[in-house]
């Protein structure tokens, strides 16, 4: 198979192409869930897919799905290959849409080499992956699994009022077939890495073989407000250095216990925030995440007895809300030993790794045999202009796809 | 001189009855400086100046001067017994007032007991204390003292766009007398502590010997904003823990070195204060405070080689802004030697300290010998309306400032 090769200058173009798309006055690139720019976006993913001889169907969530069914391959369930072409606010132009157009690619390469899979190949551009606009995020993909009722997530309202069902049939894009109308044999979606790890030990390839889980919380401190100047050390509650004793725990904890968790307090406030004033309330966000669950619960663990502690101590109370919590998921190992060895055929270097971030193939893993495939992010950078891949690893990334689809839907 | 007391009850009842002055619809003391409310106490004021028989001078900054000037005693400089009148937002009724109506009490009583001092007697309230309205605070006592030109702090612009020179002339204040006409011999300010060590540690009486310096910083740590999930621990440049390790230094640190050293971050903020992105910015205060000038100077040089050790383990850009820098005020000896005694002798407990707030006495020391008597605030509570000093130690105080007034003027 290693022959064969995807078009790169096709599908940087196409990349590029898509990327002009939806524009706001600053150049910024706003291509969010449901608005006109979606419509736009859609629309030349769909022109692509027909014109690569997909057939076209959109469910109800506007989902769009491209579907190649080869002759005699009509009764196998097909291999998915997919991501999202919706954008956050100011947004690159990789996440998501390169995972969605070297799909294209992968099958637009096959066709073009005659060559017939035994299985069909379907390309996905899931709704509202970014939760920009709707929550939750992975909306599209959690209800074609069957884990958001297709009701709820069209009556969804959004953070400028309007509703996702009302705005999808706007654009065009409220489809007629029933989510999950497709049952893939297995999922493979290509995306950028949207951190550093690939880039920093220079591997091309990463063989994303688990999804952290994610706990989010947020914690609140209660001390007493008081003079900074005439309050002693002794005799101080303050919630400001109790949040600041959480923070440096975490990152040594972490930092001590396991290389693959992670530990971030992202959003801190403190009140009445005045400089000569002891804070009485600290409210912080807690982000803790670990592809392993049993790792993940013990890192929750360690961190409610710090906060105790931290009670007793310090003469503050502490309460905790819970926000978020999804546990790992641990993606289809043959999967991930095709992406190895595709790569290895290829001569790309290649690291088994987590995807810190959530991505539509942690849905579709609850239906199907799942796995990612990234490539480098510059700097780690996402969600933002400055996001980049160079064009050698991205065309590296569609052939690894090309590949691996080939070996799920049946070809050499 | 210890068989003399001063009345307890008219002084609490002239407390309370200014401390119904100034109430706004919530019912909040608001007597902030040169508004309606303050010209209502200044009134309430002057009436009770006169009617103890003090002459009334007021200067050009609106400082209130009752004078006693017995037979004789009109060669000599004055003995000066003040504080303020003006509040904060919402306050309590003991801060500045206290000082005061005590400095009235003290004349109306050597008078009732046809004492007759070697020196006149000035009972001060000064303009603008507080600072809630006009920068910078204690601005009439530093005026007084010729720290601030006069026509510079006539031409302050308040929070609420008003000028305190218009001001002063609209509510009948702006006096005719040049600021500093009055040179005392000594000052003494008579004040609740506005922290908890009287209380906590059962003294009636603190001999204030030291003003804490103050030295206000704010600095700024800038790393890299980054996924929260994707971003190794190790690689990231967290400009949020860099402010916690500082938060969490400057605590273990003054603990460590001095008992009389207090260091506190009021004010923190993080940027860009999302849950899942690592902080690229934090910008936060540091409010440093000692009595002794070269340890002040110590705990800056120590947080200073602090930041520069964060900024090179954690890879990190740090600035500094310094804010506000005074040094610490020694009052004097003699004086304070005199508030121990006076207490001793009517066998109240005291014990020597600092202050931990600016008061008028600051200035006021710049010209003359001064020094502080404090009484107990009941949990330290200040700047509230919960402030509360009991009635016996009100008069307690009250008592020893007769004494050391007494003393200072030549009685007894």
């Amino acid at each position: 198979m290693s022959e064969l090769s995807i078009d790169a200058g096709r599908l940087l173009g196409r990349l590029h192409e898509l990327g002009r798309i939806g524009r706001d006055a600053q150049g910024r690139l706003v291509r969010i869930a449901a608005t006109d720019a979606d419509k736009a976006g859609r629309d030349l993913l769909v022109a692509w897919m027909t014109g690569a001889g997909l057939d076209l169907a959109v469910d109800r969530i506007g989902n769009v799905f491209g579907i190649w069914t080869p002759q005699g391959a009509g009764g196998a369930d097909p291999v998915m290959l997919g991501s999202h072409i919706d954008t956050v606010v100011n947004a690159g132009i990789y996440d998501g849409c390169y995972g969605v157009l070297a799909g294209i690619e992968v099958v637009e390469t096959l066709r073009g080499a005659g060559l017939v899979p035994a299985r069909p190949l379907v390309v996905a551009a899931f709704t509202n992956e970014e939760g920009a606009r709707y929550a939750p995020d992975m909306m599209g993909s959690l209800v074609h699994a069957g884990g958001l009722d297709l009701g709820e997530a069209l009556a969804s309202v959004g953070t400028d009022g309007s509703v996702l069902g009302e705005e999808l049939a706007r654009i065009g894009y409220a489809g007629d077939r029933e989510p999950g109308f497709l049952k893939p044999s297995a999922y493979v979606e290509l995306h950028i890495e949207q951190g550093p790890v690939l880039e920093r030990e220079g591997f091309p390839i990463g063989a994303v073989e688990t999804l952290q889980g994610i706990s989010w919380q947020r914690v609140t401190i209660e001390g007493t407000a008081n003079h900074a100047g005439t309050t002693p050390m002794s005799m101080r509650r303050d919630a400001g250095h109790a949040a600041a004793r959480v923070v440096t725990f975490l990152r040594d904890h972490v930092t001590a216990s396991h290389a693959q968790s992670v530990a971030t307090v992202g959003s801190l406030r403190l009140e009445p925030d005045v400089i000569n004033v002891i804070p009485s309330r600290a409210t912080f966000t807690v982000d803790l995440r670990d592809p392993d669950e049993g790792r993940l619960r013990d890192l929750e663990a360690a961190l409610a007895r710090h906060l105790e502690e931290l009670a007793a101590q310090e003469g503050v109370r502490v309460s905790v809300e819970r926000l978020v919590r999804f546990e790992p998921v641990v993606f289809d190992g043959a999967i991930v030993a095709l992406v190895e060895e595709a790569a290895g055929r290829r001569g790309l270097r290649s690291r088994r790794m987590t995807s810190g971030a959530g991505h539509d193939a942690q849905m579709m893993a609850r239906i199907c045999s799942s796995a990612m495939i990234f490539v480098p992010s510059r700097d780690g950078i996402s969600h933002n202009p400055r996001e980049h891949t160079e064009p050698d690893e991205l065309a590296a990334g569609a052939n690894v796809l090309l590949d691996v689809a080939s070996r799920l839907a049946g070809i050499g």
